[in-house]
């Protein structure tokens, strides 16, 4: 597992049997977005130990931009405590957010960011940029990257392969058809 | 005026007429925000020539982070056009978007970007950072900046005043029966 940077003030040390537990729940989330042929990306929002939001991709079913799995946790979360300020809150996703994602986990004071696989062409915490430690923001978040990073990347890699194996398919259906 | 940067490979040219009359309609939206206590930022997404999505800050009203004018805006769009992806559209916004909406800008493949009032707080389009210019993204924004600026920061500041004499009031009330 790789550790990310642990900044800030936060007084909660979580042992890793309780951060991978939560990470499953954004992995069960995952993986119902990949039963609707959406990429499997998962996400849970916690505060005080409960799972107050989770959501998983839904871009293509609902053809909305703002549909990633980060986005409709943190939704459900403000609905949750009716606040849009998300404090001592954590947030767990399978991915490596990208920029709208970041962003959104900066503005709703998100206290401490967990996620599983490195996302190299988007990802906007550790890959791209840094967003989450920018100093010039009113917000800083923690970050502890690759947990479960193994698994949370594992199952994009075998998504994105059946589709291509899918695709393969139905290429061979046509042409034999012809 | 301050004109951005003027990138891609946009066929269309419109006048500043045409692209003040929508940004006028974001203003519009704007001013609909401050009637309900909200920060007056506006937002119109444009599509053919139409205006497809409208949207104003309601993050207030609804206790929900993502609720911003931009991504507000984009999803009335989405709906509108039954796709997340916003291909020759043009949004027009009266502040320069933080790097949650320039990320949702990104990811809805937004053509062109016209802002009025800059952000130097939060900005990320010219301010903190240069989103919609980065290379290493699948999609590039063309951007023009200062769009009837004066009259966007204008409106921002009334509606700061306004909250700061209102405060002093209140203070002053407090005082008197004490």
């Amino acid at each position: 597992m790789q550790l990310g940077n642990m900044k800030g003030n936060n007084p909660l040390t979580l042992d890793n049997s309780v951060t991978e537990k939560y990470m499953r729940l954004a992995i069960d989330e995952a993986r119902a977005a990949a039963t609707i042929d959406e990429v499997p990306i998962g996400a849970v929002v916690v505060h005080d130990g409960i799972v107050i939001g989770a959501g998983h991709n839904m871009r293509e079913e609902f053809q909305q931009t703002p549909y990633h799995a980060e986005m409709l946790a943190i939704m459900e979360a403000c609905d949750a405590l009716h606040s849009w300020r998300l404090e001592d809150c954590d947030l767990y996703v399978t991915l490596e957010p990208c920029i709208m994602c970041s962003g959104a986990i900066i503005n709703a004071r998100i206290r401490h960011l967990y996620y599983g696989a490195s996302d190299p062409k988007g990802g906007a915490v550790n890959s791209l940029y840094h967003l989450m430690e920018d100093s010039r923001l009113n917000h800083q978040v923690e970050v502890t990257a690759g947990l479960l990073g193994d698994e949370c990347s594992q199952m994009l890699k075998d998504f994105f392969r059946n589709i291509r194996r899918r695709r393969k398919l139905e290429k061979q259906k046509g042409q034999s058809k012809n």
